[in-house]
């Protein structure tokens, strides 16, 4: 299904959790959705027809990685990112803000925006709330992020007022920059870090502002599920009802179902791709570590009843095998088997809140996490 | 097509070219073949499904990496290459004499075999020509070679003829040992470097022992094209017309092509896929370097026309960008490129000899080479 138009529905609720549609002209968003991460314009170790048979709905590009290479300007040049990477359905881009802080050099903010060096070849870069709508613009993202400063955890009350009131006059210069773009959208992002007043301020300045869509910012930065949770239970209640709610960079599948049963229908993170290329394996059961010698011999699947490539065509001996051998296929099968259990938890997820049964679904969760991996022995 | 017992049958030939079908109780393989080599039990970054997708009716493993890890005795618990690697179709092994010389420590040969250290952990192995045959049968290779040694390249008449006659000793050995195995096939190898007189004599000997397909030994191990060719224009005659001849560990497609011209009819390499973990992708116009700066801004396929993922799907931008961020997909396309182009070259060269006329392809082929990638800009 495709719309003309930059669209969310909610189709049915449960607690506080929704289940929906966000409606764009490169087709349809189930929510609550997970968004595999595409840094570098690839969903790492997977060709884009095998990350959509996982079941993914759209995907995630980091602005901070494509302004440096290959460069915005070369991609709108070979037609949009959704082109260069041979992916039709939709992109949301980050800011690029959070990445320039965690992987950038000589690192200056001002209330301009931030200048930094390139970590792959030194060269100097700036980006301003008018710059990254420019690059995310130029990608041809469906979903653009307004600039932001992702505040640093733990902050003190000044420093995180300090950083959210920057964030909220960024947010504004970004949709001015922004202008109108039918079939786009822009989303804000709510700062704030661990004080509900300044959440609450956050979210009253991003919605007299206006936006298509909202996320909760500065969360999963090394606050822990706890503290993380905390903030969940009162941060999505203060964006607007109508419109997805995004929880950038998140996570673990406990961390998503938490946040699903708090209100949130969107989320990102290179968790399941990443633990891919190291050999950890996320199931049912739990994470996996298929570096463990006790699987050298193991003629089972990594997951019984798993339809992913990984499971249907492999033991745990061979997967075994080929990671400690290092091979690249070890790092296909179980990026593959990773997103294909990520995505089958977000089904998970929808089908148990259109069905009124998120409780049920989410106690089962946890008792089969607790069960265990050793215990299929 | 499968067959219960195995066999080779010629339906076509055009000089001392032949096109033929050989058969197997899982499956038939057509000749002039190139089998992608699966090392550790694993084409490099390509899925089995991939493979065959390419074109590939046959597999090449590694006796030595796979006796190392994960064991042959583990991979016939297991149930056997083929369901370990998740392959169907056949595949052939190598004895292991080649990779012990090319890889392994602290090698010693003598008359009953060679023993050895491993490359991976320094541990103690050794290989006879008894030993290299259970392991083939532990893992369940369809195609057998005898275990020889590669004479190295240059030697002179007597080291040699030494070296020939010691593999034809292992020669009667592997045949003695492999036994009576229906549906399984062992491969004799001929050696005698440069020395047509050897030439004749070793393939003498394999003829009286009898195998069920004949390998030409000791090239493409430094001599050059010009010099392989010399040898492969008389070596392969001596070889029983109506066995496969299998031309170990090439090559280049220059090499292909002079080499089926000559008579051989089953082929293999690391070349296509090595080469799609290092930026090189084949085409009928040559090689070409997708790591060059010349690709960034070329919104063409890497070879027009080509209905590979790599070529339908992206730009030569596209794969420049991900070769240079090292990206896996990079690897996982180039190599699934190159696979792709082999294997039409070999439908290519089986299609031109069925109609008589190997003459014009293989001036076709050598013409396109000649104009060169560059000038498709």
């Amino acid at each position: 299904m495709t719309s003309a138009t930059f669209g969310f529905a909610v189709q049915a609720t449960c607690g506080k959790a929704r289940a929906g549609t966000i409606t764009t002209p490169r087709g349809d968003i189930r929510t609550p959705a997970f968004m595999p991460v595409g840094t570098a314009a690839t969903v790492k170790a997977m060709l884009p027809g095998s990350v959509r048979a996982t079941g993914a709905d759209i995907l995630l590009g980091n602005t901070y990685h494509l302004m440096l290479r290959p460069t915005a300007e070369r991609i709108a040049a070979l037609g949009g990112l959704h082109k260069f990477m041979n992916w039709d359905r939709p992109i949301l881009t980050d800011s690029g803000g959070f990445q320039v802080m965690s992987l950038a050099s000589l690192r200056k903010m001002t209330e301009k925006g931030v200048t930094f060096r390139s970590h792959i070849d030194g060269s100097r870069h700036e980006i301003t709330p008018e710059r990254s709508m420019e690059i995310q613009r130029l990608l041809g993202s469906d979903i653009v992020m307004a600039f932001d400063e992702c505040t640093p955890y733990p902050a003190d009350e000044g420093t995180a007022r300090a950083s959210m009131e920057l964030s909220m006059r960024w947010a504004q210069r970004s949709r001015d920059a922004f202008g109108d773009r039918p079939g786009h959208a822009l989303f804000g992002i709510q700062q704030g870090s661990v004080y509900a007043d300044q959440r609450a301020e956050s979210a009253s300045k991003l919605r007299t502002i206006g936006f298509d869509g909202y996320a909760v910012g500065g969360l999963a930065v090394g606050e822990g599920q706890e503290k993380m949770f905390e903030v969940l239970d009162y941060a999505p209640d203060m964006l607007p009802e109508d419109k997805p709610r995004y929880l950038m960079g998140v996570g673990k599948p406990s961390d998503i179902v938490g946040a699903v049963a708090r209100g949130i229908d969107m989320m990102d993170c290179v968790l399941p791709s990443r633990s891919g290329r190291t050999g950890q394996g996320w199931t049912a059961r739990g994470q996996v570590n298929l570096r463990n010698a006790r699987h050298r011999d193991d003629p089972r699947p990594l997951e019984e009843g798993c339809t992913c490539p990984a499971c249907t065509g492999y033991s745990r001996a061979y997967l075994h095998h080929v990671i400690k051998s290092d091979e690249i296929i070890g790092s296909m099968l179980l990026t593959w088997h990773n997103l294909h259990y990520y995505q089958s938890l977000m089904q998970g997820l929808r089908d148990a809140i259109s069905a009124g049964a998120l409780a049920d679904f989410t106690a089962a969760f946890h008792a089969n996490v607790a069960l265990g991996d050793v215990d299929l022995r």
